[in-house]
């Protein structure tokens, strides 16, 4: 998003503000307790301290420990000395929850040095790795045995990162979110003595006491830092096949997808969503990609595929299979479907992957992660295309996203010839964001973060729309586990 | 189980045993507070007071709300008052949760006039359901709507118990638990306001915070009282087929698991082991069953299923499918499978369901819930096998269950011919229990509950072998959420 970046500062509690003298001492201190390779000079903290959309500060320092071992040494610390931190894995995160605030007091502590596939067992479909380690790692591991932590994601983040975001993605719909491909769990709490808690059993069943690791799952790291996980494998699918499905309005969009499900069972693999203005930003901006709706792009398309590893003498052709499912919802009185395209899953992914570059290129994004029940899609979008017609005439829609699990990437564009100055700008986007988000939870029952998280960039709506006593649960869960206030930018 | 029943006490903390006479106030104040059809007279409280397998006690009254306000009055008045409670659903649980102690001071809380399908929507694949319901209503009402909430149990729960319990049962392998399949959730609080969290929107993507419905999934009703739940449906497979197959060797059950996992996709409904013993006290106590061993059992069996909801057309033979994929593990120069046996999927599952009373009347039954991982399940099978046959040569082991989850009912029978009196049995008893749990747990890393949940049947096994940290973070939690120790029966 090259223009009209947000720089989001603290929310969380402020330590007292150290003086210079008080950092080198920390610095001397942390270089008595570290490897030299744990320690990052100045000159190069800078990559760790911005955000990939949001979020840009200044750390006290950074720390790159490569063992557990290490990283409970910074964590005790930490504790003991009142010392505020941070913790961050491959920081690419989309709500400034892996980047400081710009008081120079956090210590930054970033695990991409803790990294290992400690065991892949092939027999269970399942792996232990070290927080550190890349997504693409373990599907570079898993793929050698036709296996996959099928978590798809636009970014290549570390499994810790994940654990703590309850990452979802373009194929939640059939592989659910991180929690539930969780099998296993160690986390290093934030008290005196860097207390460790494991369980990487890994087991499917255990019903032995409460599964206290389900609190760690989606916290943004307010609770404990992840330092291993046992993740679920799945079969990689061995052969998919992908439609371009164009329905006849907008409400016609929950029916396809419920005789889709039917016809496909598990074998529908993604269903996502497409605005026109969205394809046709992909298309202005990525002139190498195939457009086959030659020039005349539909309202809302969605992107079908169908994916599976059952073998040819099973299930013979997977193009057939999708036309059939697909004829279903072409027949009756009143047809949901107006067209269907067949042709390249990678070419129709291709599409779907340049939208939100393409949609950057075109002006001031606004982005929004929203959901609301899947039914409830419909009636959303047309409420909130309505309202953005008559309050805000000068913004774009250019949504796309799983409508499958209710998710849309409601994104907006003001376009790069109508901007005014960002003073002018940032009122209006601020009310634009106070309606968008009013109308998803209060009018619709939705969320204002569907997959990305809290994270200070969204700290104010947390605040505003977060229900009491959901809200007191929380804090005094966060309380018990922080009793300081040391760890993390977030209050829940 | 006829023989030999259990009787637990309770473990949980002691009110201060009350008179006769601050009994008769407390249920005076109680008529006062509710509706008199929701007071159970004296001699009505019995069948409530009785567990289905383990526990059997004395309540000192039983009340049935049927509404949430009712039973936020209950709750209000006993954390007002410090009176003890126990909630309870179907009371089908099978280790004492559900079930008062004999102290005659809990006030137990029936839920099962609280019920009802509030919403089911069809689009949303999803139900919300009042905690009272029972399994079987919320199946009859989505079987209408080809729908199902598809947890396979041998018993008809309460959704509020389920929820409690997160039960899993025979077809977890392909549809999960109940976490994996809870949308939202209303629970009510051991303060002193009854104070009710909710959250039924019913999102499936909603990352806006920490998912606090989490920590009342499995907890047994420790932490909160579920009121209602937002349940996800899937489609209810349209046709199924079946096979038994018999392994070469229980080392080649995980290696069969892994191969008809890649064949059938999620079209493998249930991967269930039964062993010879089982299947024959199945065949020796229910005559009506058909043999499709002629007489040879094998020394241990797979029940698979292969179930779908794709139309003809798209998969059109099942049983050729089946097949298939059993055909993959049959060839090869090391063939892992030893024979294939067709037929009706109910006559194979008459056996499975068979087996728990068959055994029962076999004699004294010692029942084991334990899981380890499914690659390990060999191993553990044959250590625990060898260690019997030396140590424990009267017992037989008629284990069977959910393989494909590596869980395990590893249930033992002392033979009716060979029973001494109940004082001699005991004591070999406690040590056969401590032996087999120490095998799984420090041997294998497993679990001595899969599914079933602690209970006081299970606490001090939870005592012994649930690790700290763990347990010192299960008992914070625990005393946040019940300060003064009143509600329930375990402590964790």
């Amino acid at each position: 998003m090259p223009s009209g970046r947000v720089y989001d500062l603290a929310v969380g509690p402020a330590p007292a503000v150290r003086s210079m003298s008080a950092r080198s001492a920390m610095m001397a201190d942390l270089a008595g307790l570290l490897d030299h390779r744990a320690l990052v000079a100045p000159e190069d903290a800078p990559p760790y301290e911005q955000g990939y959309r949001y979020g840009a500060g200044c750390a006290a320092s950074v720390v790159r420990p490569a063992s557990i071992a290490e990283l409970r040494a910074i964590v005790t610390y930490c504790c003991r000395n009142d010392i505020g931190f941070l913790v961050q894995g491959a920081n690419s995160g989309l709500v400034g929850a892996s980047t400081p605030d710009d008081s120079g007091d956090q210590l930054l502590i970033n695990l991409t040095r803790m990294t290992g596939i400690e065991e892949l067992d092939v027999l269970d479909r399942a792996a232990t790795v070290l927080a550190g380690t890349r997504l693409s790692a373990v599907n570079a591991a898993a793929a050698s045995h036709q296996l996959c932590f099928p978590i798809d994601l636009g970014a290549d983040p570390t499994i810790g990162g994940m654990v703590a975001t309850n990452t979802g993605g373009a194929r939640m719909l059939r592989y659910g979110d991180v929690r539930r491909n969780l099998l296993g769990l160690e986390v290093v709490l934030a008290d005196a003595d860097a207390t460790i808690v494991t369980d990487l059993a890994g087991l499917r069943k255990d019903n032995s006491g409460f599964d206290w690791k389900q609190i760690f799952v989606g916290t943004g790291g307010a609770f404990g830092i992840v330092t291993r996980a046992r993740i679920e494998l799945h079969h990689l699918p061995q052969r998919t096949t992908a439609a371009l499905v164009v329905p006849r309005g907008q409400e016609a969009v929950p029916r396809i997808i419920a005789l889709l499900e039917t016809a496909l069972g598990d074998g529908l693999t993604a269903c996502e969503g497409m605005s026109r203005n969205a394809m046709r930003a992909a298309f202005d901006h990525h002139p190498s990609l195939r457009d086959p709706f030659g020039g005349r792009i539909p309202d809302y398309v969605l992107l079908v595929e169908l994916g599976t590893s059952m073998p040819e003498a099973i299930l013979p052709d997977l193009d057939a299979a999708l036309a059939e499912a697909i004829g279903s919802a072409l027949v009756g009185a009143s047809p949901d479907i107006e067209d269907v395209l067949v042709g390249r899953p990678a070419d129709f992914w291709a599409i779907r992957h340049s939208i939100s570059d393409g949609i950057a290129r075109s002006g001031q994004v606004i982005a929004f992660d929203i959901a609301v029940q899947r039914s409830k899609l419909p009636a959303f979008r047309s409420a909130a295309l309505a309202m953005l017609a008559s309050d805000f005439p000068q913004i774009q829609v250019c949504d796309f996203g799983h409508c499958g699990d209710g998710g849309d990437h409601f994104n907006l564009v003001w376009p790069t010839c109508d901007l005014p100055p960002e003073a002018e700008r940032r009122p209006v986007i601020e009310a634009l964001r106070g309606a968008i988000y009013d109308l998803v939870v209060f009018g619709f029952g939705g969320t204002y973060s569907a997959e990305h998280g809290v994270g200070p960039h969204n700290q104010e709506y947390y605040d505003r729309y977060k229900p009491e006593p959901a809200r007191a649960l929380s804090g005094r869960l966060q309380s018990m586990f922080d009793e300081k206030g040391l760890m993390g930018n977030v209050r829940l």
